[in-house]
């Protein structure tokens, strides 16, 4: 079984984006990785991609090297993973989308809901495999939780909460740390900080979950470090597709919670408690019934769950190992599709550029939503 | 050292509150229990009175009858308890406090503003000590959080998330049991369900805890129990008076949480994080440091959350102590009153009916909100 | 409903056991507190009651008086707790079932194997209520785990492990702690420390819930602080009558474990878990089954954790609460016999004397086996 | 930099420990997998060592083969990592040795303590870098740990307490489970079962934390499933060389502790605790101080663990990225050795042959010391 030839756009030295794609292909174990521009810094980005153990051709100095080198090579780079700025998204992916690789992009897709269009047309006119990594909906009881509601164990869905809380930009003199900096610069974020940066993920999970759309949002920005341009905390109200009440909190203020991810749904029959810092362990509360403590790797997971692990029962897995199951979905549907072959559905559970575009605009509205004081938005 | 002369309305056999209440007197030893009117049925209220071993003559048929008596005895209780429904608590209330007697009364104090504005006003022209049961103000580690914000420990505080989201209504069968279906009558339950009954708590403990009252509300009311008439889910955005963000989620669908009120508050220099299931922990996170755990009980805590503590760290305290805090602080205030002298500033700590009106209009604006589609209005 | 007349002896002003106990009674309100000798001081005992509340003439100065008194009026006491020093355990509770009353002793029962089997005999002669203050087994989820085992739900019980491994003893300095000191002074604490105070509360955990005895014991006894002369860490395995296999490790060593108490129980369909410090929850492991979280008050649990809780479920219950199931069980066995009938099984509950002594003889075999090198000795 | 050149014995297809350790070297990014005997079934072994994309020539039917025909190649692999069931470790490990290859070996290194002898040996003639695969000691936290007892931060350490209790062998009907059937089969699993399976990983922790060796010990061995011919539960008191106190209990009865592995460590200072099934997180509390929760990644973290972590602070990493910082060590060691340099020193904390026959003859000791009822074994 030939393995898949995988590339990456950014992820320099000491990123750990960079180091968690690699993880998550590495583990596969179907992908060979050929090809990098890491670095915006063109010396350094070869020199990284050398000591990586790339040929040092394919170790590019940026992407547009690698772009032209790779598109006219026979054995030329099959999936590209872009992750780079926020603001180049678009640019790269397009480019690699024009000549004719797959693409997997970090999120957010694009800045804006016209770019957004732009690619997921792009993507279809070209039948392309595109991925947005929204990387958490890798994780196995993240997967259990899905197919426990398409299988109706949780009878039709009330309410879900979700929240990406957590102190990581809570302190002021972060504003000079660069990683923490441009995530409040308009030009480099675009319209808000934490709904689009953190909140993104939550809500995709919400929809990821629920295998529905946002259609409707109120929301609350609010300002908690002096100083910035763009949110810091905000709320939002929020409904599905089909009535479902939504509730979601995103901050950055949060001290204390180190990461601040979770995801909770009740349904008519029960209700599902995750959260992204112990991952490993689902709460599933039937009626009044004692709530269970689900367990990645016990046998009585549903398909999809057991699919996304990888080690026994006991043994904790991580955020890496969630990536891996995106690539393995992403090198399913690839290898299905080079054989002319119909791929399986779990494998087509990875987020989409659809996806990514629904993200860009439920964020917009919420950004509308509380320019006009709570009032409700269509997305 | 005299007893302080203790009476109860409502609570009557089976009761959990009037037990909690009995318990919380108890526990304190400075009261004596001498008179209830405990159940709206006259023969049962006067069986369980003698029961409990009061005189028969102060186990009373109902409220008036006791009214009636006590009042013009020499040793009338000095502090009645008004434990009945909610639709009641604005009259029974009035009436003991003409008579001159001081009141507790359990949440919330009244159904509307105008009634609480008339008990305030009455409790303010008769010079009585008058609470109202937030009971959860009771805890240690409540005491401890609020100190904490008061001695600056957070700095500024910027954002306080606190929710009250549980399993208890989330069973459409419940519709039937007289437990729940009162709560969603207007008749008996006010302008709002969940928002008034355990909401109120929630935000009540943001202002106890900031020592600062709710300034504008934006609030989404959602019915996730087909049929209900009053609201089963609530997420509220809301801004302290001095500007600090607020976030309210309150629900009665949430399957599997069991109780599920919880507080967090976050300041410039650290946050803070409190669940009432497992109340004598505290985790306290300053800065980038490691979160600590904080224990009730360790000679490391702040003077108030000492106060109201009974057993040694390491045996858990729970709910009827934390009562007795209350009835703790009300007992030194009366008896500093009666000695003519001024109470100490750790009693004065109890919920009054000023708070009790507080929260009344809060709910109030929280509806209005609701009904205008989120946008925010002002308490 | 009459209640019981109740009196103590010991529990000073500050002693938190004394104030432990009357919670006990007074949650339980079936209990008169009529008499007591609180204090070794005699001005401080009679001052203490008389604060409490007590008829000045039955807030007595010393035992010795408050026995001369209460044996020949007609109203005495008719439950007296001992909650004195270890060392005057026997002395007070062999004078207390002389003079024909009923008696509740702290742990240890006594010090010495043949006091206890004195204290034995004769309440056997005298035909009297007798039990030992293992407060813990009135927590509803001991209760709970008791009726499991009983009930056959994890079948054969093979292996228990039980721990008391606190915090409390590890600083040096407390070597001048009055509160520390006399545990490990072999004339006030007897024959061992940790093993003895901490021990025989995990270990008579044990037996309580499987209804069996310890046979036999192979210990290892240590000392973590240089200068003691009673052992303040131990390990031992043992076994029940029926070959249980077991485990107990006990220490006054372990920084940061607040509390430290905890058993775990495991028969052939699965197995149970509790700690003290978060003693509402009880898991619940059937074979290869998601672990299940069961929750005190919830309306699935056995009779006798039902009728062994106060508060609905969610609102934490503590260990005031617990004891007061203990004055439940003695209420209702006392009650019954003045009615000349038999009490109900769920009252018989309670640990009595043979329970007290049982742990004694355990911890000299622990002793014996400790000095033997970690021989097996035959309880 | 060039890559090392790895290659593995065992692990085949399905194999969690193969994947496990494939996993480590591909995290590094400092391994090229290119040679592996995967399998005892020729032809799979020959047939997954080519799926995994091995070129067909070193994919190897067998280890023998794969010794003679790496041995001779001047690009041989430079590191071997043997998988294979407990009772081959000593022959492929010698041969490889004898081979000129660097070894890691999984645990336990030998079934005898002769056989870990006259490897030991081997290695230190052959001056070969040889590990053993006690791959929990790769956890950032557990360096952490480690560093802080070497740091003094406990003072001198009084007591350990390790468990390896799980729930993975309890079902009778296991012993028709392959996977189950082995680990109580005396030609297979040698003198003991748990305690030499899991008890030694718990064992080495406590070895690995405090930097020393276990002197005596004092162990009871016990049986819980009817028909098993060795222990399934075991308790052992033990001496470190300075006399530390130590605790260990290890059991495969442990219904419903999903793995079971934990440590916890006491100075005179303050005490540490350790779960592995919440990895990132340890419990570190001073004295009296309020316990603190250090976390992952955390910047107040000593260099060992930060050296050993991968992803950023809230993100959890799991046990196959522990794995990975032993091939961490190991590589270093490796490469220093190639350019003729010391390595330095954190490198050097992975678990040697040495501590691997360490753990051998602590296993013999306890089985001793079973069979003599208790009695104190020197190791």
């Amino acid at each position: 079984m030939r393995k898949l030839r995988w590339g990456i756009v950014g992820g320099g030295e000491g990123s750990q984006i960079g180091f968690a794609h690699r993880v998550g292909t590495a583990v596969e174990e179907k992908y060979e990785f050929v090809a990098a521009a890491l670095d915006i810094d063109p010396e350094k980005s070869k020199a990284f991609g050398t000591k990586l153990g790339l040929e040092p051709s394919r170790a590019y100095h940026n992407w547009e090297e690698m772009l032209l080198s790779e598109r006219d090579r026979e054995d030329k780079i099959e999936l590209v993973t872009v992750a780079t700025p926020n603001n180049t998204h678009f640019e790269i992916s397009k480019a690699f989308l024009e000549a004719g690789i797959d693409v997997f992009c970090e999120k957010p897709l694009t800045l804006t809901i016209k770019e957004g269009e732009e690619l997921v047309q792009l993507a279809q006119e070209r039948n392309r495999v595109c991925g947005v990594n929204f990387g958490y909906t890798g994780y196995p009881m993240i997967r259990q939780m899905r197919e426990m509601v398409r299988k109706g164990d949780l009878g039709k869905i009330r309410v879900i909460f979700t929240q990406f809380a957590g102190g990581f930009m809570a302190e002021s003199s972060e504003q000079d740390d660069p990683r923490i900096g441009w995530r409040f610069d308009p030009k480099k974020a675009g319209v808000s900080a934490v709904t689009f940066d953190l909140g993104s993920h939550a809500m995709h999970l919400a929809c990821f979950v629920t295998g529905q759309k946002v259609s409707r949002v109120s929301s609350d920005f609010a300002f908690g470090v002096p100083g910035r341009k763009l949110e810091d905390d905000s709320l939002t109200a929020f409904r599905l597709e089909d009535g479902t009440i939504g509730r979601q909190w995103v901050s950055g203020l949060a001290f204390g919670r180190i990461h601040g991810l979770s995801i909770q749904v009740f349904g008519e029959y029960g209700g599902l408690r995750w959260h992204q810092e112990q991952p490993n362990q689902l709460y599933w509360t039937k009626g009044k019934e004692p709530t269970k403590v689900l367990e990645r790797g016990a046998p009585y997971l549903y398909e999809p769950a057991l699919r996304a692990g990888r080690v026994t029962i006991g043994h904790p897995e991580g955020m890496p190992l969630a990536f891996s199951t995106l690539y393995k979905d992403l090198y399913e549907v690839i290898a299905s599709r080079s054989r002319g072959e119909k791929p399986n559905a779990l494998a087509l559970t990875y987020p989409t550029f659809e996806d990514g575009l629904d993200m860009v605009r439920v964020v917009y509205a919420q950004v509308e939503s509380a320019k006009k004081g709570g009032l409700w938005v269509v997305v």
